[in-house]
């Protein structure tokens, strides 16, 4: 028996909408991987694993790491239970012995990383899993599935952040994205200097300011724009922010004025070729008397038309489908690799794939972010061993799980609010160079050392 | 008290992770236009939506539908519980009288739309909601996230089984999308003709048949490469598919030979130059004695490569990050629309927004898809009134939602597999010139009549 939110009263639902154990969001490979270093005994090797990217998409100058808070808690509901050992047994996916060591398994090792809202280069070690080859090889899936799509949101959404030259940016982009990515991207723009989300889910899950009033259909509803917004503001109060293109903006936002008076909060442009229409509209504003009222614009835009829009009177930006979709780049070609395990002798044995295009580095990273005079100059990454005191930078490695025991401050609400903070921080040590938009080399060159 | 997957002990767990009403996965201005529609007594007014694309992504030459029996599950559990209630009601997001009206939501109006699996062109009604305006804008957000990102999987996965001729495919990208979003895109590209998944969720919950054998790290654990092969064959028999380019191709394929011998049933390769590399593999497998052994890439491929490797010997593909992120269209911009409401004397008022660069049509939408001999000539839209009989044609709108109820059997793994069937089917229907890979016009133009 399964039960849903609220009094468990038996109720039996489609095992898809109560399935929340985030064990079978995983690759079969995986699981057979486990079932077939069972029968080599090498499951219980200790493994290193680590994610990075080999590049940062689109040519940018940064990334910044999201999803790590979020992870850590999917990573604590990674378990098999009954119902998902059930469905592995029927489909004999794997063998009994692996089924038992499945429903044994939870996560008992040690993972390090990149705080949450870090900075990120190529090559950047952002997570470090140490534990079992088996209970270490398990997570890949799951955590690159988090930390891709979070990071190329985030990473997006810093660009526009930093195009919005310190305005308000809010994220807007539920619809242009699956129902529950919508609300790990309203956390990573969040991460990355958003203010504010659309989707209630967000504002509910991660404490994430929520906003919104009304969509053109609200006006097309009724039987003119006036009873339109007269309902709104009966509903909310003459600060609420009025939708002025449905029909012919300027009548529109004379018809807000007359209705809302001087405190108009503000009123919103969905359409139109902006920078004019938005001079024009502030113009009339100030004409009428409503010179406190804000303009808000949300009209497809990116990092691109944000700065076009930098001369314009703009208040605050609304952005939706480039933010949730990576901004061309919807996945930050984050990869999970095995790059040391102990071998009989106890001695770490480095390894890598050999590929012609593909290098990776065998071996555990140090990662330092190396400063002169409080600015980054490097992501300088020692491989094999940690490096010795007296270096001149920022380690990046924290402890996220020891012994398999999450750091609360990483989680919930107050774990997204800690690393927007850090982020805010960090970005701070970059070269003014990392600011622009266009195509470019990293901020910072990547030395291994 | 709240209970996962399992029986109800009673544990208490973050609200997070078990927070499967799917109500708060919603824009707030849906909530507020509620609100303030409650104030102006229009909410009630009954109310045609309707989800379409203006134009089709990548300028492609068709799209296919997916999401829509899932959309169904999802809007069934679209319910206000004292969960979400409370939430609304501590962070004032509307008033008293609108959580009573949300507390009592259900859907209980009438969908129709395009069966799951059917191709669609710029101005298809995809979907079309009629209920009161507030029953019907609550849904928009859920909607469009489910009906943008799935339709935008399966639109580019057919494109990829085009490409393939009847080869299979496998969709393999779960680590490249959001973890929940992995599921709905192993589902939609399964609705385009993929074959399996490496996705195990998707396996339990939609009935789609799960691959996958083994990555790098398994070979990179093991003393060798041949103690690597050894203990998967003894795990999965000489019929397993072995990784074989993690140090050097031919070496790894003539162990691979030598240990699973004539029954061996194929290798995958992951990297290289794949037309010459996979006509030597083919060239060694069967002068070692292995004709039957399969060759299985899955190098970052998209609709491209595989069509590149037309020539060559290759048995299936596997495809990871473009088919999960649409192939560079993530989003398929379908909207969801108002396009008439009733007024107070009963009759049916068509509307729209007055947009210079968003051109929507009003009026309610019948759809066909004109033919001739059995091929498909116009998407033909009628606008206002139902057509008369006697079309030549096939009308595209089927009764998804009766008075809130689902057709049962768009539901679940059936549901999915009559997609599936669906797709098959009416893709015969479209002239030859559809299956262009390059830009160009839709295969058939829209007529609105």
């Amino acid at each position: 028996m399964r039960c849903l939110p609220g009094p468990c009263d038996g109720r039996r639902t489609h095992p898809r909408l109560v399935a929340m154990s985030t064990a079978l969001l995983t690759d079969r490979y995986e699981l057979t991987m486990i079932d077939a270093s069972l029968e080599s005994g090498r499951h219980a090797r200790r493994s290193v694993f680590e994610v990075f990217a080999r590049s940062l998409p689109g040519a940018r100058r940064f990334g910044v790491v999201a999803g790590t808070g979020r992870l850590l808690e999917l990573i604590t509901e990674f378990r098999f239970r009954e119902p998902e050992l059930e469905w592995l047994r029927t489909n004999s996916v794997v063998d009994t012995a692996t089924l038992d060591w499945l429903a044994d398994y939870r996560f008992r090792g040690n993972i390090w990383g990149y705080q949450e809202g870090e900075l990120y280069f190529p090559g950047s070690p952002i997570l470090v899993v140490e534990g079992t080859f088996a209970e270490g090889v398990i997570l890949e899936t799951l955590i690159l599935s988090v930390l891709n799509y979070d990071s190329a949101v985030a990473s997006a959404a810093a660009r526009m952040v930093s195009a919005a030259s310190g305005r308000p940016v809010a994220e807007m982009g539920s619809r242009r994205t699956a129902e529950r990515s919508a609300v790990a991207a309203a956390r990573a723009a969040y991460i990355a200097g958003f203010g504010a989300t659309s989707n209630l889910e967000a504002g509910r899950s991660w404490g994430i300011p929520t906003m919104g009033t009304a969509a053109h259909s609200f006006t097309l509803l009724h039987d003119s724009e006036e009873e339109a917004f007269r309902a709104q503001i009966t509903a909310f109060g003459p600060g609420t922010t009025l939708l002025v293109d449905t029909y012919d903006v300027p009548k529109a936002v004379e018809t807000a004025v007359r209705l809302a008076g001087p405190e108009l909060g503000g009123v919103r442009i969905d359409s139109g070729d902006l920078p004019e229409v938005v001079a024009a509209v502030r113009a009339q504003l100030d004409r009428l008397g409503a010179p406190n009222a804000k303009i808000t614009v949300t009209s497809d835009l990116n990092e691109y038309t944000i700065a076009a829009l930098r001369a314009a009177p703009v208040d605050s930006y609304g952005v939706g489908t480039s933010v949730v979709t990576g901004s061309g780049f919807p996945a930050s070609g984050m990869v999970y690799k095995l790059v040391a395990h102990l071998d009989d002798d106890g001695a770490w044995i480095p390894v890598a794939k050999k590929s012609s295009s593909k290098n990776s580095v065998a071996g555990r990273k140090f990662p330092i972010r190396s400063m002169h005079r409080g600015t980054a100059v490097a992501e300088t990454i020692h491989v094999g061993a940690e490096p010795e005191f007296g270096i001149d930078g920022r380690p990046l490695l924290v402890p996220l799980v020891v012994e398999g025991e999450p750091d609360q401050r990483f989680l919930g609400p107050e774990g997204t609010e800690l690393a927007r903070a850090h982020r805010a921080s960090v970005i701070q040590e970059l070269p003014v160079s990392a600011f622009g938009l266009g195509e470019g080399d990293p901020a910072i060159p990547t030395h291994y050392v």
